[in-house]
Parts: structure tokens; C-alpha cells; sequence
């Protein structure tokens, strides 16, 4: 039977079994500032073009090879906010569930050149004695290069080297310079550059095509492509212009245009001397209407390449090193004495600011990036609870405030998305996935039941007003977010005669590892926090800014009898605790559990998610991500060291860790419980999770989201930063194995350079001229003149 | 969006959402021995097709046209264990899913008859002035019969008369006599009887092709096609036979041949006059090689057809009819006074025997029968849940066995299937859904969780020992099956330290309203049952059958110690109970949800299946069907009357009673508490479920399995039936809606006939010679001489 399957398996997004293989530690060379790969090998083609992605925040790709190739290979190329609104697979249809599951969409290809040497076709995988083969992402300057000698079936040994990126400056703009070297003979070499729009989606639920091409068309050296996508109508132009150099000199090597219904390319030939190099520069990318109008797209397009040929490659790569540069100023980590923790956590903030760099509300940060099309959609909870503290301490405001606007624009659709729930009255439920706002993910028990999504997304609010003192978005947008959210939790939450308390039945807390439980603590928890929360904001607005508070009031008909219902589940809300365990429960039951710590349990069974049925996972311990503790994280203050201790030692013995977004919570909180051996294996499995491929999956694409998380790491979790009542605070620790790191962080315009070594930590002011922070429970002075050593 | 997504809601097995239909109370007239309905009404073409659907055991089909038909159709032909196992759709996929989904298979049309009038095709959606348009399912005498007048769009004016049967004496064939007279002037009429192997299933998940045509052939007046399934390559033979007459006089009228790459027709013409008749007796069938050697396909069909035409129609219906006499002869039940009561109960009868006739211990009784496509799959925990009883009492005691013995036969893979969710040890979870004892379900809260099937296998297991005195069938086969069942029980209950008891984490009840809840109380009662039953029949046949004990020892290589085990798990057993309530908690926390009986649920919210979405069915405490009742139905003898009383009023009102399976049991409930009008009203709702068509998806096929529950609430719920300690015994209790009812029992061979007035009781011994019996606590003596009146 299996064989039948196959399709379905490959098209899917499934928590798969995968087969066991080889973990690649090994395989990424150590590297202050690059991703390199030495070799060749076929098995890792996959992984590579996860893991050597590049993107500019407007698109993005994985690292596809320019020429054509044969083997095992997953195309991708993505435009930002560009979806598909592919038809769900599900078994049994619920009422409620979303009619379709946002998909991450492959967009037409503009990097393809096809090379022919002596009018046969180069392909790696039909080349023999591949040698010196080397590819590097260089973070530091924004690119990918690729370099090898290899001799095809002809014969004819060739030299290539690529080099490729997206421009950050122009960011509907990449440029590739492409370049072949005929090492043992003369050979005639044959560039074609090409568009192609006839492209399918590795993630689809029904082979349905994604795309219709409008209009192909070419004038001169440029080639455009007209498609829209099905449904969603997104239109876009894809664009190329081309020019070519023998031995580094300019020369026109046209000979020909082909074009067919999805395709465009153009033919470059010459006779190249052995020896002698035969280069291309491609310059490509996509203008949409999203950002333009959609009559206007081959004009936008042509203006795009008039800069890149203006400029030319050289110095759109000079540009893209000054904007790298820029970013690193502000986002970079150092680590001293160690390599591999070093290039894992530059990977992270490398990663993050190609998926992701705040210029447009309507974006987000996929699970995936660009780098891969698993998970679908765009944003989950991860953006609130993992994303934010690294926008809000790395770029100015603006960034966190669009994430916000982002959740307020979509306010109307998580009305609509709770209505279909069965709530009323402006009761909100924010997607579990979504594109645009609508709720795209379907299975019951998440989708309806993960509502603890709500809680992160005011939360959110909170964070941000707290790390920037920016209130003024609280009257502004976030009020109304608030509002809506505390009343679904008014709403969800049932009065149980039995415990004379509100309780919150059948939900899926944070640790997916179980569903449709009972007083989820973390989740009654949240939502009382929300309420709380809702209430002082109304009250607040209500004082400072009255002119908002009218607005907001007659907007949304909020009574004082509504809020007294608030109040009452708030007040009232049930809490599961073990009196004999002095813990709260994860939910309701816990305690009923085979309680068997995860060092007990064999390695065959490990990991979980691929070893054992649902049943087995739901009715064993075992905690996939901070549930109980994801509340110690985010409530912090509400409890003492000890309860963390105390939860945290209970808890921790439980956890599989087998989400992404599960290492960097626990981390922090080890470090600040003084555990910092425990601290750093857990920094280590989030910042190099990818690089290692500690979940044999990297080939599907990289985990995003939870490269926040590390960042979180080291400066939460080592640095020990917090904010409070407007002061920052540090509480500086460091892994015996480091000799020192340091960090930046803007806190409210001002930039505050941290620098940790064994001995002490020093603090100084970039930007600004003074500031009183907490070191160590006591307060220090810096300016712009002094460092600091604590 | 909606209409992209119809194909996938047309084809898709799903729980949707419904139109609001008008019910379709009086449609079907009014009859005590026929299904009829008057007047055509296109709207209503589906779901008749439901209701007058025939079959034998070995073949089924829904009440298709025989000539074209361009309207709304499902058709729908079906042979007894033929299935097609379809590749799932699921969302996210769970590790220890099966990998396909068992399909009820339509297979090659043979009851096709194309009509000419004067050279234009016949079909009912194209002719006007349709009169007397009536149609019959006599379930007397098994038969299906269909007559109307019509105008064509050539206005020649038409009766037709058609009637078919599937043979209950030649199982593999099948019979119809079609018959047109021109009304208004002569006209040519042309019959082209055909075979279509080019069909397609209405469920697919993903329009595969499921059926292989070898070969189409035909010689003389006989055609035949070879076809396979695909994947399961069921080979089978598809035949047909006609032969015509002219005013009843058989002439040879044949004029040609058509063949195909799927299809065959014969054509048979002649110019009729005026108010002659043209009849065409078409014979076909299919033969399979589940039966017979796949090479003698043809050769096997040629003798059916020779058995057909040397009877001729109407000797075939002469034997249908007395095949049909004795089946109602023993399993008929008769009420007086109320004829929609009588049309119901006997329809349950005649689906029972249409479905399955107990001659083959590798078929099942689907839920559909061969009605439908629905739910897939052939056996449910339904068979030994409802059906059993039935089939026990109105057959001689080898059918009950023949479905026993299928359990046993596999038993294996109901091993297999354990193993892939982590049980070892030849520890044995019997399938929620099967074809051939291969679990083809896929949704975890089912598949893996409503383990509670296990106990109803083991249940009947007991309950045929209890009916039928057969003790031979546990050593010989049965014993195996409770010490596998035990076995799982013991490795899936786990101890709760906190409660010093087993429990059984997350599962399903029979009330599939609640997911994953802990405790369950019947299954966890259940489960205790099987344990303590497996051990009573260890010991009894290490006693009485010490070889057979030996044997299974030996291949079980069960011990002692591991009994022990078993004893740990059943004696120290967790049963959620409320001390305030004073009844058992149907799983743990129950009294937490809002317990708002369904009274008082506004009628919009009804049926909440196809209202409420799932999270809200989950947390609310509404009952689908009976669940704490199941296990007081069958463990009636553990409970008093009073606690009995006690829970049905605690449940009841929570109770919505949206599965089919859910009114009987009840219904017989009720009838024990004395609460008759009470126990009517379920009668009612289970006997004329599909006839009016309650939850209106009648088009969709028939609730088979549920009509045995139907059989059940006269016999054990109004009449009392029980049987214990060898004894069989009587509580007559009659609606007040009735004169009397009826029914007969064989109990042990020996034919017991029970006839209930509102006066008195009678009871008569048809079959054996002399018998006490027990009528509301006294015993009665009875003797084949004499009716005694109590």
C-alpha cells in the first residue's frame, strides 16, 4: 500500500515519521560570519537550499541552483504577503473550520540560467569528479556564492562560480553574476537566462495549479512574465534583464529569444578560450500590486532594471553590504570562544532580518520563512510570544508597533472567526494561522480549542507598551484589541456548580501534547491576566485620554454590566493546584498521569512525535513546549524564584522539548535559576536547531520563528534584561565556555551596548546621552562618554 | 469560496452541515406490508432510491431507474464484501493511522435498460404529464415494482411497468420485467439492455478509478464483463440475459450488438401498436471470486443465466416470494391498531434480511447496507452492540456464530493493530471501522480512542453464550478473543498515583459528543467486565475443556502471573462517581459543564451537530447516544431498578439522541421504568428513522445497523425479553397507541411465539415440545399444544 501513498505524503504537511538519519553536525564548517558548505553531496542538496536561503523582507528564496539539476531538489521562491488560499484536506468536516488552508506559494522563477557547454546541457547530477565544490552564505555582506570544477559527459572540465542576492536597498531587485571557465579546452559556453512561471507548489493539497499566467513578452534584452494567482488574484511581473562579459569585457553575445505560453528566455553564446571566462549578470525579481498599481506592473518592472543595469552588479552588492552593515550595528551578537555558538546565533538574527524587517503592516513572520512552504500561512502565535522582543530591542518602535497595527487591522475577522464559534457581542478569536485574518487551519483541536492564542496576542500589547512606553497605541488601536479578547474569555469561560468557580473547558494549552483538557492553567491563567489587563487599560483611557475612551465605548457598546461579568469570571476563575505537589497543575487530571520523567524512558521511544500514536503522546507526561512555564515566563513578576524553582523542577523532568519554541524559555529561566550548564545545552539546541538539524526536517525549511527565541536566550536568559516601571535591568551571566559576549539593545531610542565577560560586564551608551539602568538590583549611571564595568 | 469547494463536500464522507429539508413524514404511504410511493417529484428521486433499495446478502443496489435518467441520481450497486480501499484524506497526519480507507464499492451497472420511442431516447427528466406515477417495495414477497404514464417530448404517450427482485434462492442473480404500452398510437419501441463497467463512486476521496475492465464480451443473447478493483483485485463478472415479448408472446426482436471498452448492449426492437405491450425480462448478476475460481468467472455466469432463463421471471418470483415467506414466518412482528408502526417495524425487518443473511462468516452488516456509500467500511462495534440479538433470535444460532467467527478470524490483525499503538503481547484492539480486520478509520478521537469497541466484542461474545446456551464456541474460538481483549485492557489502563487506582486516560465513549476524557464510566466498566469474564472462561475451560486449554495456553502463553495483573487492573478499577448525585460521573469532571437539559436548548441550536461547532459540542454535556445507559443496558443485572431510574434521570435530559443508535436503548429503558409513552416515542423515532426521514440525509442511504435496535425495543423493551440463567423470560408491557403486537423467538431451537394485547399476554411454543418460561416473575410452563394466557 505504501507506495500509493507516496504523493500524498510528499504533497502534505504532515507531522510525518522521518526516516532516521544522520544528524549533520558536522556538515556547516564553524564560522564567525559565513555558512559554509565543502563538497558536494547529493543527500544534502535538500538541506542546503533551506539552510543557504536569502531573502530582503519583500522575497525571498531558497538557495535553488541557477543552472538546471536533476537531482533531489525543492524550488522555492516566495513573495511576501503572496498566498493561496489552497482547498483543506481533512477527514471528517466540523462545523466552523475554515474553507481553506493558506498556502506559502512558490512564485515563477527569475533566477534560472540555463548553461550548455558545447551544446550540452550542464547538470551537477549528471557531472562526473565534482571538485572544490563550495558554497557560502557570507551574513555578514547579504549574499550567496557558489564555486566548483566539475567535467561534464563531454568531457569538457568547467570552473563555475555564482554569486548571488536580493537587494535590500531595491527590494524587488536581486542580481546574480554567473560565471563558467572551460579548464581543459576551448568550448563554445551558451547562457540562457529564463522566466518561468510554470512553476508548482511542493505543498498542495490537490495538484490544483497555483497560478495563471497573463502575458509573456520580452523587448530587447528584458523578458517579462504577467501571472496572477487563482483565487487570491495577487498580479504580479516578473522581470530579467541580462548582460554578459568575455574575460571580464562587456560584449553583446545575443543570439537568440524563445518564448512559450509560461516561459521566456533569452540565448547568449560565445566561443570561450580555455582559460578564459564567460560571465552573466542576471538581474531579476517580482513588482506586485500589492505595492503598485496592477496596469502598472511591466513599467514598475522595467524601472526596477534600469536601476540594476545603471548600477550594475558591483555596486548593488557594495549597496547590499552598507545595508547588512546597518543591521548588524544594531542586531548583531558577539561571541568570544566559541565558533559554532557564535555562527548559530548570528544564523538566528541573519535569518530573522531577511524574513522580516517591519516596513509593512500587512506582513508577518512566517513559521518558515521564505525558506520553505510547511506550516502554511503566516502568522501564529509565535510572532506575539516570540518575535516581538527581538523587533522591539533591534529596530526602532515602528517595527513592533506594525506587528500590533497588524493584529488591530485584522480585528474584524477574529470577530467574525469567534461568531462562527458560537460567540457573540464583539467576542474576538484570533486565527491559529491565518494570511489576512481569516482563520486558515483546520483541526479541531486546535484550531477551536489552542484559544490561548488570544492571551499572546494582548500580551503583546503590553510588552510593547512596557518596553517602549509607548501608551499612545493602547487608546489608539489596542484598546479595542483588548476589549474584544477579554469579552470571548467572559464568554468562553462556564460557571461550575460543582467548584463554585469559572472554569475553561476543553482547550489545548501551549504543550500541544494534549487536548481538549480542563483548566489548562496557563490558559485560565492568560485569560484572567487578560481581563485584568482589559479593565485597568478601559480605566486608564478612560482618564488620559477621554476623547479615545467616547470613541472606543460608543464603537464597541461596552456597559459597566458587561465588565462586571468580566469581573466576575476574572475573580472567579478556577485554578488547578496540588496541594501535596505545591504546583499548579498543567490542567485538570495531571496528577492521574504515569508520571515518568523523560530521562527514564528508552531512546527507541524518542522522540515522541514520531515514535507514538496520539493516544500514547496525549495520556503520557510528556510537555512538548513551556505550557506552565510559558506563564512563569510571561508572568514573571507574579511569582516568586522559588514557585519557579519549584514549577519549573517539576515540570522540566516532563518536557520532550520537541517544539521549537521550546529550548529558549527554558533557558532563561535556568539561567536566571543560576543552572547555566542546563542554560547553554538549551541555548545551543535553539540557536543551532537548524544548523545541526537536530529535528531531520531542515530540508522543509527553517524554523523562523523560534530564532527569536534564541535571541531571547542570550539576552533575556544571560543577560538577565528585563523592563519594569520604564528601567531596563540586566543581570548578567555566561556560559563557562564562552570568554565573552556582548549585545545591543535600543530601549527607547537609546542604545545600550552590554559586553559580558568570566569577569564582569560592562555597559555603554550608544545612542542618547544618559540612562539609569538596574545591574544586578542596584542602579548605574551611563552616558555617552563612560563605559561601565560592574 | 463556497463553490470551489463542492466537489470536495460532494464526494467527501463528512458530518456537514445539512439544508433544512422538509421532513418527509407523509411521503410514503401508509401500508402494512409495502413501501409505496405516489407521484413523481424529482426532489425526491434520491431519496427513494434509498428507500426502495433491494438486495439478497450477496448483492444490494439502490432503487435506480432501469431506463435513463438525467436527473439528480445516486447510483448505487453493490456486492457483498467488494470494497475498495480508498487512500484517506486526513489533515495532519497521527502516527498509527491505517493508510486507506475502506470503500463500499459500486460496482458495473446490470439493471440498465436504455427505452426508445420512435427512435428518441426515453428519460423521465424530459417528458412531461407524468400520471399515476407509483411505486412499491413489497417487503412481503421482496419485490420492487414501479408504474406511470408519461407523455415523450415526441408526444407519443407511454405506460410503463417495471418490477425487480434480487434472488433470494439464486443469490448470485438478479431479475426485472420492463414494460411499455403506447397509449396514444403505435410507435417503435427499442429495449437496449446493457452492462456498464464505466461507473464511478459517489463517495471518492480522490477520484481514483476503482474498477479495471479485462474484458467485454457477449455471444448470442448473453453478455458478460470481466472487471477488477484496483488494489484489492475482488475479480468479478458482471452478466445479463434478456428475452422479449410482444403482447406476452416471446418474439426474437434482437438487431444489434454494441460492445465497448466498458460497456455492452444488446438492442431489441419492434413496432408495437396501439396498446400492445413490449416486455423485456432482463436476468443479470454478478458472480466474484470471492466464491469461485477467478478463471470460471464466465463459465459460473453462463450457469445462472441457464438456471434463469430455464425458470423464467415468473418462476423466479414464485420462489422469491416463498423465500421471503419463510424468512417473515419466523422473523415478522405484527402490531395491530397502528399501521406507520407496523410499516416501520416490518421495513427494519426486511433491511435486516435485505443486508445480511448470516451464510457467510466473512461478511458483516454494514451501516449502510447496500443502500449507500456512507461511513465505508463494513463492521462497526454496532454488529455486536445491535445487531446480534436480533439475528440471534430470529435465526437458527449458526448466523450469531458466523458473526462471532468473523471477530475470531481476525483476530491477528486486531493484534496488529494494538501493536502499531504500542501494545504488545498479543494484546488485541479490534477496529472501529473494517473491511477484512484492518483498522480504515483515521481520526485520532475515534480511531485510537473509542476503545470501548473492544468491550461490546467481548460483550456479544457473552451475551451468544447467555441466548444461545452454546458454551462450545469459547473453548473452540472465543476464549482467545477475551484473553487478547483483557490483555489490552490490562496494558491500557495506567495507575494514578494521586488515586491509588487504575484509570483509563483518554478516550472515547460510546457518546462521541466528549474527546479524550479520562474515566470514562463505561468504558472503564466494560473493561473491567472483559478482564473479569476472560478469567471466569479461563478457568471454566481449563475445567470442562482442558485440551482447548491447553492449546491456547500454549499459543497465548499466558501465565499466571500476568492474570495477576489483570486482577490488579480490574479490582482496583476507578469508577467517576458523584456522592452528591448519587450517580456515576460519565467521565471525570462531568459536573463541571453548565448542565442545562436539552429542553431547555432553543430549538435553532438543534441538531447541534450540524449547528454548534465542535469545541462547543465537546464542552457542553449534551449525550449523542446512550454512554453511563450503554452499560446499564448491558449490565442490567448489576443495578436495581432504582438506580436504573437514577440515572436515566440524570442522563436522559443532557441526551440529544443524534446518533441512530440512540433512541432504542432508551426506548427499552424507559419501557422497564413503566414509562410507556416515554418508551413509544423512541420506538417511534427508531423504527421510522429513515421512512420520515428525522435527520433528513435519507438520499445518502439507510441506517441499517440501528434498525436492529429497532427489532430490540418491542422484544426487550416492550415485551420484556431477558434471558438468564438458561431461562428465557417475559415482561409484556403495550403502547397505548396499540391493539396488540407480536413476535416469535427462537430461543435454543425452540419457537416461541409472544402476542401482547392490552388485556393480557399469550404466549405459544411454534417449535419444540415443552418449555418453562418466565412471565413477569412466574413461571409459565408452555407446550407446542397449547397458547397459554397470562
Amino acid at each position: 500500500m505504501k507506495k500509493l501513498f507516496q504523493r500524498r505524503q510528499r504533497i502534505s504537511n504532515q507531522r510525518k515519521t522521518k526516516k532516521e538519519r544522520r544528524m549533520n553536525q558536522d556538515y556547516i564548517k564553524p564560522d564567525n560570519w559565513s555558512i559554509i558548505e565543502e563538497g558536494f553531496d547529493e543527500s544534502r542538496v535538500k538541506s542546503s537550499e533551506s539552510l543557504f536561503s536569502i531573502g530582503n523582507g519583500a522575497m525571498g528564496q531558497r538557495a535553488n541552483f541557477e543552472e538546471a539539476y536533476s537531482g533531489a531538489s525543492f524550488q522555492g521562491s516566495y513573495i511576501a504577503g503572496v498566498y493561496y488560499p489552497d482547498k483543506t484536506r481533512v477527514g471528517w468536516w466540523k462545523n466552523g473550520y475554515p474553507e481553506y488552508f493558506a498556502k506559502v506559494l512558490n512564485a515563477p522563477n527569475w533566477i534560472g540560467i540555463n548553461v550548455r557547454v558545447n551544446d550540452l546541457d550542464f547538470d551537477l547530477h549528471t557531472c562526473t569528479d565534482i571538485q572544490d565544490y563550495r558554497r557560502e552564505l557570507n551574513m555578514k555582506e547579504g549574499w550567496l556564492s557558489r564555486s566548483f570544477k566539475t567535467t561534464l559527459p563531454n568531457s569538457i572540465t568547467i570552473k563555475v562560480e555564482s554569486k548571488r542576492f536580493l537587494s535590500l536597498a531595491h527590494d524587488e531587485l536581486g542580481a546574480i553574476s554567473y560565471q563558467v571557465t572551460p579548464l581543459n579546452s576551448a568550448a563554445k559556453i551558451s547562457f540562457q537566462p529564463y522566466l518561468d512561471s510554470g512553476i508548482t507548489n511542493e505543498d498542495s493539497n490537490w495538484d490544483d495549479a497555483f497560478w495563471h499566467t497573463l502575458q509573456v513578452s520580452s523587448s530587447g534584452n528584458q523578458a517579462f512574465i504577467e501571472a496572477h494567482t487563482m483565487k487570491t488574484n495577487f498580479h504580479t511581473c516578473t522581470f530579467m534583464q541580462s548582460e554578459c562579459f568575455v574575460n571580464g569585457e562587456k560584449k553583446s553575445t545575443y543570439t537568440e529569444t524563445n518564448e512559450s505560453e509560461t516561459n521566456v528566455s533569452f540565448t547568449y553564446s560565445a566561443d570561450v578560450k580555455q582559460d578564459e571566462t564567460y560571465t552573466i549578470h542576471k538581474f531579476g525579481g517580482y513588482v506586485v500590486d500589492r505595492n503598485h498599481d496592477k496596469k502598472e506592473l511591466v513599467t514598475v518592472a522595467k524601472e526596477a532594471l534600469a536601476i540594476a543595469t545603471k548600477k550594475g552588479f558591483n555596486t548593488l552588492l557594495e549597496e547590499q553590504k552598507e545595508a547588512w552593515a546597518t543591521i548588524w550595528d544594531m542586531a548583531d551578537i558577539t561571541i568570544e570562544g566559541d565558533v559554532k555558538a557564535q555562527q548559530g546565533i548570528r544564523f538566528n538574527i541573519f535569518q530573522l532580518n531577511q524574513t522580516y524587517l517591519g516596513k509593512d503592516s500587512a506582513l508577518n513572520i512566517g513559521p518558515k520563512g521564505f525558506t520553505g512552504e510547511k506550516y502554511g500561512g503566516s502568522t501564529y502565535w509565535d510572532t506575539e510570544a516570540y518575535c516581538i522582543p527581538f523587533y522591539m530591542a533591534t529596530k526602532n518602535q515602528e517595527v513592533a508597533r506594525n506587528l500590533l497595527s497588524y493584529r488591530y487591522n485584522q480585528l474584524d475577522r477574529a470577530i467574525e472567526n469567534a461568531e462562527k464559534l458560537g460567540f457573540t457581542n464583539g467576542a474576538a478569536l484570533y486565527p491559529m494561522v491565518t494570511m489576512n485574518g481569516e482563520e486558515c487551519h483546520n483541526e479541531w483541536e486546535i484550531t477551536f480549542e489552542e484559544i490561548h492564542r488570544n492571551g499572546a496576542i494582548a500580551f503583546a500589547i503590553y510588552n510593547y507598551d512596557r518596553f517602549t512606553g509607548d501608551y499612545s497605541y493602547i487608546p489608539e488601536k489596542g484598546l479595542e484589541v483588548l476589549i474584544a479578547i477579554a469579552r470571548f474569555w467572559q464568554q468562553r469561560a462556564t460557571y461550575s456548580e460543582a467548584k463554585k468557580e469559572y472554569v475553561i473547558l476543553g482547550v489545548t494549552g501551549p504543550n500541544e501534547y494534549e487536548n481538549n483538557v480542563n483548566n489548562n492553567w496557563y490558559t485560565n491563567y492568560v485569560a484572567q491576566w487578560c481581563i485584568k489587563y482589559a479593565i485597568e487599560n478601559i480605566e486608564k483611557v478612560k482618564t488620559a485620554f477621554n476623547a479615545d475612551y467616547v470613541r472606543i465605548t460608543k464603537k464597541t457598546n461596552i456597559t459597566i454590566e458587561e465588565i462586571g461579568k468580566w469581573k466576575a469570571v476574572a475573580d472567579g476563575m478556577h485554578f488547578p493546584y496540588s496541594e501535596e505537589q505545591q504546583v499548579f497543575l498543567q490542567q485538570e487530571g495531571f496528577l492521574d498521569k504515569e508520571l515518568v520523567p523523560v530521562e527514564n524512558l528508552a531512546k527507541e521511544h524518542r522522540p515522541i512525535n514520531q515514535k507514538w500514536s496520539w493516544d500514547r503522546i496525549l495520556r503520557s507526561p510528556y510537555i512538548k513546549q513551556a505550557d506552565v512555564l510559558q506563564g512563569f515566563y510571561f508572568f514573571e513578576d507574579d511569582f516568586t524564584t522559588k514557585e519557579l524553582k519549584k514549577h519549573f523542577d517539576f515540570y522540566e523532568p516532563y518536557t520532550v522539548h520537541e517544539s521549537s519554541l521550546s529550548p529558549c524559555v527554558h533557558s532563561i529561566q535556568a539561567a536566571k535559576l543560576d543552572r547555566m550548564e542546563q542554560a547553554y545545552t538549551f541555548y545551543l539546541r535553539t540557536s543551532r536547531l537548524d544548523l545541526d538539524d537536530y529535528n531531520h526536517e531542515v530540508e522543509e525549511g527553517l524554523h523562523i520563528t523560534s530564532m527569536a527565541g534564541t535571541w531571547m536566550s542570550i539576552v533575556e536568559g544571560f543577560g538577565g534584561m528585563r523592563v519594569k516601571n520604564d528601567v531596563i535591568s540586566f543581570e548578567p551571566r555566561i556560559p563557562s565556555q564562552w570568554k565573552s559576549y556582548s549585545f545591543k539593545v535600543n530601549f527607547r531610542n537609546q542604545v545600550i551596548k552590554v559586553n559580558v565577560s568570566q569577569n564582569d560586564a560592562s555597559f555603554e551608551l550608544l545612542q542618547g546621552s544618559e540612562l539609569s539602568i538596574v545591574v544586578n538590583d542596584k542602579v548605574v549611571h551611563i552616558n555617552s562618554k563612560n563605559l561601565v564595568t560592574v
